[in-house]
C-alpha cells in the first residue's frame, strides 16, 4: 500500500486538455465539476445513454459538451467510466477499441477484482492504459443534480493497479484522483474487495437484513438509532445487488464474522453475563469512536 | 392500543404548579425546558446526585431548583424519574415512600416489563400512582447541556399501564406527555418490550456487533454507509447493557429474526442468485423507505 505522503502522487498539479466522463451521475458529475473548478480539465465531455440526464449535466456546468456517442472518448487525453458496477467491465471493452492508443482509463466502480481481472485477462492487445479507482465518496442522493465538486475533498480514494500495470500508469491514475482532492491508496484489486467487504458491502448488507426483518408494527416505534442503522438499505436494489454479488466471497466472510459477535452478544445475553455484554459494548464503542463522526 | 387522535390526551392544556424531575441529563432536562418553555409547571424541582450537573441544568433555565435530596419529591404535584434504566426500580420505591399520597409518578426508561412489574408487586401499599412511560426521542448527545425543550414535539411517547392501573392515571400521564409535545401511545408493558427490542434494542445490538466486527484495517476505508449502520455502537456501554438485559428474552427473538433474514441474504450470495438478492434488497427499501428520513 502507497501512503498518501508519498510526494509522486499529487505534487503537481496535472492537466487533461479533454476528460470524458462515461455516466454524469452523482460520481460522473462530482468529478466534471470538480475537474472545471479546480482548473484541471479544458474540456469535460459527458458521456452517457438518457439525453435528459446529459441536458441536466451541461446546464448544471458539471459538464462542457454531452454526447450519447460513446466513440466520442477518442477525442479525450483521460477516460472515466462511472456507471454502475455491472456494466463497467462491458464499457471498458467498447471505450478501448475507441481511444487514442496510450489514453488513461479509469472506474469509480465500488467492486475491482472482477472489473481488473477482465481487463487483464487481454492486456497484450489493449489500447488504451487502465487502472481501477474506487472514491470512497458516495450519497444517498443520485443523478446529475446531486453532483458536488468538493465531493471528494479530504476523502479517500483507493487505486488498484494489476501486477502487469506498470508504475506510470499507476502515476497518472493516483496523481488524477488526488487532484480532485482524495487522498490516494494503492492496493492488489482483491486487498480493496476484502476491506471494502467489510466496510461498506457487509455494513450494506447488515442495514438490509435489519429493515427487513422489523415487523410493520414495530415501524412507528423506530427512533434515530433504527434510522441511522438502516438509511442505507434504502440505496438503490439494482446497483447494490451487483456490488454485493460481484464481491459474494469476501462479503458473505464479513458477514459471517459479524454474525460470530452477534452469537456472541446472544449467548451473552441469554446467560444474562453482564461483564460479557458490557465488554462487547465497549469494544465496539471504541471501534465507533477510533472512525469519528 | 390508544389512538393518539383520541381527544381525552392532549385536548386540554394541563398545568402541575410543581414538577420533580430526578435526574436532569438529556431526558430530564428537556422535559424541564419543555415544561418551562409551555408554561406546563410553575416549578420545575431538579433532583440528582452530582451537584455539578444540577448547578449546569439551573444555569440553563432546564429547572426552576436543585438539590440533592430525594426527599424533595414529596412537595411535587407530579413526579418523572428521567435516570438509567437499571437505577429506575430502586429509586421509585425511595420517590414512593416520600411523595404526598395519590401524587402522580411516571418515568422515561427505555424497558418497561420489569420496572412495570417491580411497582405493581406492592401495588396496594403505595402512596403514589405509577404509570411507566417512555419517549421515543434520543441522541447520541448526554448529560444537561443536550437538553432541548423541542426534543419530543413530533415524537412518540409510549406509556404503559398495568392491567390494575386505573384508567384516571393513565390519562394523567398520557396528558403529561402529551402535553410536552409527544404522541401518546398506551399499551401494556410487554408488548412495548417486545416492539421496542425490534425498533431499537436489537438494531443497536447489530451496530454493536458490525463496529465490533470491523477489522482496524478496514476503518480507513468507511465512508457515510458504515459510519451511519454505526452510530449508536458510539453510546453509553453502561447503559445500553442495562437496556439490552433488561429486555434480553426480546432481544435475543428479534436479534434471531435478522439473523434469520441475514442468513437468507448470505446463502442466495453464495448460489448468485440475483433475483433472490435483489428481492430482499427492494423489501428492505419499501421497510426503510415507509419510515422517512
Amino acid at each position: 500500500m502507497r501512503s498518501p505522503e508519498d510526494p509522486a502522487l499529487g505534487a503537481m498539479k496535472p492537466h487533461w486538455p479533454s476528460v470524458a466522463i462515461v455516466g454524469v451521475g452523482l460520481i460522473g458529475g462530482s468529478v466534471g465539476q470538480a475537474l472545471l473548478a479546480r482548473r484541471l480539465a479544458g474540456r469535460v465531455i459527458g458521456i452517457g445513454r438518457d439525453p435528459q440526464s446529459l441536458a441536466e449535466a451541461a446546464r448544471l456546468g458539471t459538464v462542457t459538451e454531452t454526447t450519447t456517442d460513446l466513440a466520442a472518448v477518442s477525442d479525450a487525453d483521460l477516460v472515466l467510466v462511472a456507471t454502475a458496477v455491472g456494466s463497467i467491465g462491458g464499457l471498458l471493452e467498447r471505450i478501448d477499441a475507441a481511444v487514442s492508443p496510450g489514453t488513461p482509463i479509469t472506474d469509480a466502480g465500488s467492486t475491482k477484482a472482477r472489473i481488473v481481472s477482465g481487463w487483464e485477462r487481454h492486456r497484450r492487445r489493449r489500447r488504451g492504459r487502465f487502472v481501477g479507482g474506487h472514491p470512497l465518496a458516495g450519497s444517498h442522493r443520485r443523478g446529475p443534480s446531486a453532483a458536488d465538486g468538493d465531493l471528494f475533498a479530504g476523502r479517500v480514494t483507493v487505486v488498484t493497479p494489476a501486477t502487469a500495470t506498470p508504475a506510470a500508469d499507476v502515476e497518472t491514475i493516483g496523481g488524477f484522483w488526488s487532484a480532485l482532492g482524495s487522498t490516494v491508496y494503492v492496493m492488489p484489486p482483491r486487498e480493496h474487495d476484502r476491506l471494502l467487504a467489510a466496510a461498506s458491502h457487509a455494513p450494506h448488507a447488515v442495514a438490509v437484513a435489519l429493515a427487513a426483518a422489523t415487523p410493520a408494527a414495530a415501524r412507528r416505534f423506530t427512533a434515530g438509532g433504527w434510522r441511522d442503522t438502516t438509511r442505507i438499505a434504502a440505496g438503490d436494489p439494482g446497483l447494490w445487488a451487483d456490488i454485493l454479488l460481484d464481491n459474494a466471497a469476501e462479503v458473505t466472510r464479513a458477514l459471517a464474522r459479524v454474525g460470530r459477535v452477534t452469537a456472541r452478544l446472544q449467548a451473552a445475553l441469554e446467560r444474562r453475563d453482564r461483564r460479557a455484554v458490557e465488554m462487547l459494548l465497549v469494544r465496539a464503542k471504541e471501534a465507533r469512536d477510533a472512525v469519528g463522526s
